[in-house]
């Protein structure tokens, strides 16, 4: 089985303060939703390939919570939230904070489509409280993170 | 010891969807804080005087999370999020959802301010992905409520 390259496509919305993010996926919902929500699948895609993903805790269920460490050089980069909801196979409405801004607060929501055919559209939405901290996000160099994450899960999908 | 009756400011964001509620409590952080995490003083003030507040479960910490019912002649309307941070006497970041809209999400922060004599200004943003329904919200008549709420919040604090 060959790995796919689907095109990852990230959108400022014009009217809001909200990234939009869209990827497909060679893989039912299942599959993907699954390597979302179990800790040792989430941990060997989430980030860029030169981090390592430690997870401190990541209970993916309506209610739980997160928190794990991207560690790269010695140096560690922590991140936090709280899950909203969980559908299995359909939606994860979770917050998000990178702790080297703990006062800044993204709300996301991931919806995992049926394309039928084994294939699934995973559309990511971040929503923030201003545009200067949106555009500073997508500005810092997020877009290759994001990219490589799913290169990587595309490999996990097809292993 | 009478009970005062601070103005509650409510306004709309012009360029973000988001609800901006001030409003200011004659009790000290702490106090107004305690208010709002211990979940046997929670319902006895949040919402309007007509609903009966039933307390499912009211986690309120860094990673908790809260189900609770509003009851009125024999409607109940549910109501859940998590909690993605807070901070004793100075933040409270929650999601919010009414569950007859399960789709709609709200990121909440309330902000603490010690205004020194045993005052407290409490500052509450609730961030919605559209201004239709951060209008609807506001037209559908959350504001009587809150107000409501309040002086029932004032009462405790004067108790």
């Amino acid at each position: 089985m060959t790995t796919s390259t689907h095109e990852t496509e990230i959108t400022a919305d014009p009217d809001i303060p909200l990234v939009r993010i869209t990827r497909e996926f060679d893989a039912p919902p299942e599959k993907v939703f699954r390597a979302h929500t179990d800790p040792e699948l989430v941990a060997r895609w989430l980030g860029p390939r030169r981090h390592e993903m430690r997870v401190e805790h990541y209970d993916c269920r309506t209610g739980g919570s997160y928190r794990y460490l991207h560690v790269s050089d010695g140096n560690e980069f922590a991140f936090h939230g709280c899950f909203h909801e969980v559908r299995p196979s359909e939606l994860i409405v979770q917050t998000f904070t990178f702790e080297g801004f703990p006062d800044d607060v993204a709300l996301e929501r991931l919806v995992f489509e049926d394309l039928g055919d084994g294939r699934t559209r995973l559309t990511s939405t971040s929503l923030v409280d201003s545009f200067e901290g949106r555009d500073a996000f997508l500005a810092g160099g997020m877009e290759d993170g994001v990219r490589q994450g799913y290169e990587r899960l595309d490999e996990l999908l097809a292993g």
